[in-house]
C-alpha cells in the first residue's frame, strides 16, 4: 500500500494515443509526472491495420503500439501498470486510487479511452467467451473455417470483417439500420468478397447454443430467422472508461465534456481522446489532443 | 488558364502535416477534391529534428516529410502545384484562384500555415540573404566558423541553436524577455555548450554591415553595445498565411478563428494547424485537426 505524500505535478491515466502523446510533452516540459495504466497503447493493440495515422502508410496496430511503447521509453518518468478505480479532491489536489495505493496529483489528465458495448440480448452473457467476442484481432483465428457472424455496420465492424474474411468460412454482416455508416472504402472491400453476406435493417435478438454458440436469432422486416453461427463478433461500438471521475461534466453518452484546449469544468483536470466528447474517435486526433491536455495542464501548473 | 465549371466537393489549400492528413481522409471517404498547395510538407520541411511526433523517436523534417508524401502517394486525387492569391465566395460555393486559374469548390479547407515574423529594424531587410536568414535549417551551413546571433527566445529559436551549433564559431542567443520561453529540455542543451552566450531582456536595434552582415546593435539594460557577428538569424516567431481568406473572422494575430470541429464562421470553410486560432502550433496537433476539418467538411457535404 503506497500512500505517500509526494504530490505529482500530474497524473496521467492511461496509456493510448492520448496518454502517450501528453506523457512526451510533459517529459520534454520536464514535468514531474506518474503514468498509471494496465497497458500501452489502448484500443491501438487491438487494431488490425491502420492507414490512417498520418507518417504511416500502413501499420499494424501492434506495430504502432511498439513504435508508441519505444517513443515513450526515451523519456524519464514514474510509470504504474495499476488500473485506477477512483479520483477524488481534495481542496485542489487529486487523489488517484488503484488497488495498490492512492497517488496525490496536482493536476490529472484522464486519457482512458473506451471499452466495448454490449447486444444486451439473451444468450450474449452467457456465450462471452464460447463464441461471443469484441475483438476480432484477438479472437479471430479460434473461428478458422467456421461460420460467423459480425453485429454493426460501422468502422469498428468493417474492420472485423475484413479481419475475419480470411479465416471464417462464412460471414454474415447484420446492421440494425438500413446502410453500413463504415467509410466507403471499407465497405467496397467487403462488399468483393463472396464470403461476406451484408444484411442491413437486421435485428440479432438471440444468441443461442450448447456448450458453445450455434446460431443466432435475427430479426428482419417483421419475420425471425435463425442462422447458424458458431461466432458472434460484437463490433457495435463502445462507451467511455470515465466512470473514475464522475464528477466531472459528461454528456448524454458518459463522456467527459472538453473545451478546445482539452479542460474540463475542474480546474487542473484535463482529458483527451476516446474519452471525451471530441465528435471523431481517431488516432491521430487523440495524439493531437493529448499533446493539447498536456500543455494546458503545464500551463495551469505554470500559473499556480 | 483553367476555368473549368467542375465544382469540387472540397479544396484544400495547403500541404503541411494538417493539409495531409485532410487529404488522407478525403480520400478514404472517397470525396473529389483538388490540393492546392506551393510545397509538400510546409513548415516540416524545414524543422530540424523533431522528437514529439508520436510514434517517432527522432526523424528530420526532410525524412517525416518524404513519410508525409508517401502516405499521400497511396492516394489518387488532384494535385496542383499553383499559389492560391485569392478565395471569393459566390453563392454558396468557393471560387479559389491561383496565378494558373480559378477552381470552384463546394468547400475549402485552408490549411497554408505560418511564415516568418521580421524585427522590422533597420538593416534587417537591406542584409537579407546577405547574413540575415529566417530558416537555420537552409541557411546554417553557410556560417561554418562564424560568428552568429540568434534573435528569440522560443523553441524555433533554441532549435535554431542547436542546429547551428555545429557549425558556427559562437553563438549569441538574443532575447528581448527576462526568460527563454522555449521547453526547458531544449533550454538546458544550449546552456551547455561554451560556444553560446544568452542575453536575456536584450534586444536588437540594428543590424549594419558592409556587403555582407559585419554586426548588430543591442540595447540592454540601458546600454547600447555593438556585437561582431556576421549572421543573424531571426527566430521572433511567425504570422498566419490568412489573407486569401480575409472574409472569414480572424484574431487579432491574422489567425483563423475555429471551434473545436474546425469549422469557421462562414459556412462551408474549415480551418486547421498552424494558420487558426488553436492555442499551440504543433506537428501532432496540426495533423490531428486536419483530420477533423476533413471530417467536418465531409459532412457538411453529406447534408446539403
Amino acid at each position: 500500500m503506497s500512500n505517500s505524500s509526494h504530490a505529482y505535478e500530474l497524473i496521467i491515466i492511461g496509456a493510448g494515443p492520448a496518454g502517450i502523446t501528453a506523457a512526451i510533452y510533459a517529459a520534454r516540459k520536464r514535468m514531474d509526472f506518474l503514468m498509471l495504466t494496465t497497458n500501452i497503447g489502448g484500443q491501438v493493440i487491438v487494431s488490425p491495420g491502420i492507414e490512417n495515422y498520418t507518417g504511416f502508410q500502413y501499420i499494424s496496430g501492434a506495430e504502432l503500439t511498439a513504435k508508441f511503447q519505444e517513443h515513450l521509453d526515451r523519456y524519464k518518468f514514474a510509470l504504474k501498470m495499476e488500473e485506477v478505480q477512483k479520483v477524488n479532491m481534495e481542496g485542489d489536489l487529486f487523489r488517484v486510487r488503484t488497488k495498490a495505493g492512492t497517488y496525490i496529483g496536482k493536476t490529472v489528465i484522464v486519457v482512458t479511452g473506451r471499452k466495448s458495448k454490449e447486444l444486451k440480448i439473451p444468450g450474449e452473457a452467457e456465450f462471452k467467451n464460447r463464441g461471443v467476442s469484441y475483438c476480432a484481432i484477438c479472437d479471430g483465428p479460434f473461428f478458422q473455417d467456421l461460420d460467423i457472424a459480425v453485429v454493426g455496420g460501422g468502422n469498428s465492424a468493417l474492420e472485423a470483417v475484413l479481419q475475419l474474411v480470411k479465416i471464417a468460412k462464412s460471414i454474415y454482416l447484420i446492421e440494425r439500420g438500413p446502410i453500413l455508416k463504415a467509410d466507403t472504402v471499407l465497405a467496397e472491400k467487403a462488399k468483393v468478397s463472396d464470403k461476406v453476406r451484408i444484411l442491413t435493417s437486421a435485428q440479432v435478438i438471440e444468441i443461442f447454443g450448447d456448450k458453445l454458440v450455434t446460431g443466432i436469432k435475427v430479426q428482419r422486416s417483421g419475420s425471425e430467422t435463425l442462422l447458424p453461427v458458431q461466432g458472434v463478433f460484437v463490433e457495435i461500438g463502445s462507451i467511455p472508461n470515465s466512470d473514475m471521475v464522475d464528477f466531472a461534466a459528461r454528456n448524454a453518452w458518459d463522456e467527459i465534456i472538453v473545451n478546445c484546449r482539452c479542460e474540463t469544468n475542474i480546474q487542473g483536470l484535463f482529458a483527451a481522446g476516446d474519452v471525451t466528447d471530441a465528435p471523431e474517435k481517431q488516432i491521430i486526433i487523440a495524439a493531437g489532443d493529448g499533446c493539447k491536455a498536456a500543455i494546458s495542464a503545464f500551463r495551469y501548473i505554470s500559473q499556480r
